[in-house]
């Protein structure tokens, strides 16, 4: 089994020497200098992990990544631990959110079990099953130490096993009770307070609100002085975000772009970026979530996303939305002209390269 | 000859006596209600204009209109009116930012020539050319009244011919001068100030940008007490923003959604609009333009961009992306599980409809 942390802690940046080779290549394209704005430093930023010009992103996927958490037995989701599977069937047959939208932006998904509380694999879904869900983490360590590196490892082949199908990986996650895992697991990692990174799930009232900030602050008093990302991982985590860690440390070391989604994926994604701060080049945002504590990870990783629209379903559902937008990127080093190939004119008393 | 203005006015809105039907149907979704955000706005004014569920919007295309501007022979663009053949020609073989957008976003492009300035036919381009430019605005009426009718024709059937194909248009244009002709057009719609909606375009320096507010000004001044649509687009227009307009008044027509680019373009959706208040419900914003004029276009249409890169090419750039977005919300209603025949639990205490 891949030991993905050891595995992260070896990952080198991407190939940012070649950054103004990319920008004088971006400069020379059939259009004003800078005249698609962010578009263009996406870019970039994929012709620094894929070499310039990338590929197309035309081969592109979900990974979805479902558990169960025992936290969810203090009521901290608007919906019974049950719905973690019922889910993952509505996923595996195809008629989730996450593929409908899929199928919008030409990606395909994968929906992966990594601890859904079942009695048995789930139809149309991946069956990599840790464990049965992960102890309750307002008792004690939600994960052990080898259940934690299992995860992880799940999340890693997940991409290892696709690297000849596909060229891009969106992450997503699946799992009642999972947003106050990802809010302990974010704030352990970035040393802040539970009110920054509570928020309201998938809506959930005042009390139930109260007992989520009061188990994450108690979860963050117990967890070691300076906790390992592994640690952080095994005291609050959730097997889902470990996958979803292990997928990120796989796109890093393949040098493939991951495209995170909302609060949840995006605590499986930092804890990555804590391992190794090299794997943020690997990183791309999709849209910002209603979550409060999604623009401090963002924030940390140090990546913007790429639209706003209210979103707070998880699955993948932003991260899918940005795939078009990254091949859209990737396709202007590609495949546009340039002022010099096509003859085009270039600007008239213009200052520097067009 | 369509009487496009004529069929503009007769246009109804969208079937907005189904909204409530059509929110109930989404908060049976299995999804928490409300979680998908401004996706479900999208989705729901879609079914008020194609019916609910309405159709997958895989069969997407752009409509890139081009036309020359005498008034760019006022040196207020950066680049030489020349580049409008030019770009033409790149866009005609595949190779323009519009072209290579379209491909990571499933759609055809096709460029119309609706008064492009060169001697011959562009190859790979529809001709459809109405004269070989407009007269120079800031001189003379741009374009006489018998030739806007047929500009906003060829829009109109660029839409109708395409009816059996597509299911969703979006709009762009390419026209070196055109950011002054859509600075006049909007000015007068909307009786605001030159400076509100003149902006640096391809990227103008200081002098050309106060020739421009002073063409804008000075055009606005010569335009009759309260113009018509018609005379708007005859004073000050361009040939491609009213076949825009009239593409926009065809999409209103036959129920299909339109998707506005930046500043441009949506000066010729505007003009639609304003013939009709009714065709609004038709139409959706793609991105926000840099151009300052931008954000109040679309107020005044009253719709929202779904995102905001810092674009500002034209062509259809902004719009292309919007499309897979666009497609997504309309797959919500027309292919995702209900919580009733999913058998998925609702949530726990909740009140009201899922």
């Amino acid at each position: 089994m891949v030991d993905v942390i050891r595995v992260g802690r070896e990952i080198r940046r991407a190939d940012v020497a070649s950054d103004s080779a990319v920008r004088e290549h971006l400069g020379q394209l059939t259009k004003p200098v800078g005249s698609l704005g962010r578009l263009e430093d996406v870019a970039r930023r994929l012709a620094l992990i894929y070499g310039d010009p990338p590929p197309t992103l035309a081969r592109r996927c979900v990974l979805t990544f479902a558990a169960d958490h025992g936290v969810a037995a203090e009521r901290v989701s608007a919906y019974g631990a049950e719905v973690t599977g019922q889910m993952c069937r509505v996923a595996g047959a195809g008629r989730a959110a996450i593929n409908v939208m899929a199928g919008a932006c030409a990606a395909a998904v994968f929906v992966v079990d990594v601890g859904v509380n079942a009695a048995e694999p789930l139809p149309g879904v991946e069956h990599r099953r840790v464990r049965n869900g992960t102890r309750n983490l307002a008792v004690e360590p939600a994960i052990d130490g080898a259940d934690v590196a299992r995860a992880l490892a799940v999340g890693y082949d997940a991409v290892v096993t696709r690297l000849d199908d596909y060229d891009v990986f969106a992450v997503g996650e699946l799992g009642i009770g999972n947003s106050t895992s990802a809010a302990a697991v974010t704030a352990a990692l970035l040393g802040v307070e539970p009110h920054s990174v509570c928020g309201r799930g998938t809506g959930i009232d005042d009390q139930a609100f109260e007992r989520k900030l009061r188990i994450v602050a108690d979860a963050l008093r117990r967890m070691p002085h300076t906790p390992t990302v592994a640690q952080v991982l095994g005291m609050v985590g959730g097997l889902e975000l470990c996958a979803i860690t292990g997928a990120t440390v796989a796109c890093a070391r393949h040098r493939r772009a991951v495209v995170t989604d909302g609060f949840i994926a995006t605590a499986g994604v930092l804890a990555g970026v804590c391992a190794n701060r090299a794997i943020a080049d690997y990183v791309f945002a999709s849209h910002m979530s209603t979550e409060p504590g999604h623009a401090l990870q963002l924030a940390h990783i140090g990546v913007a996303p790429l639209f706003e629209l209210g979103m707070r379903l998880g699955e993948g559902t932003g991260a899918v939305l940005a795939l078009p937008i990254l091949d859209a990127a990737a396709r202007l080093l590609r495949e546009m002209a340039t002022f010099g190939d096509a003859g085009v004119s270039q600007r008239s008393g213009g200052v520097g390269p067009l």
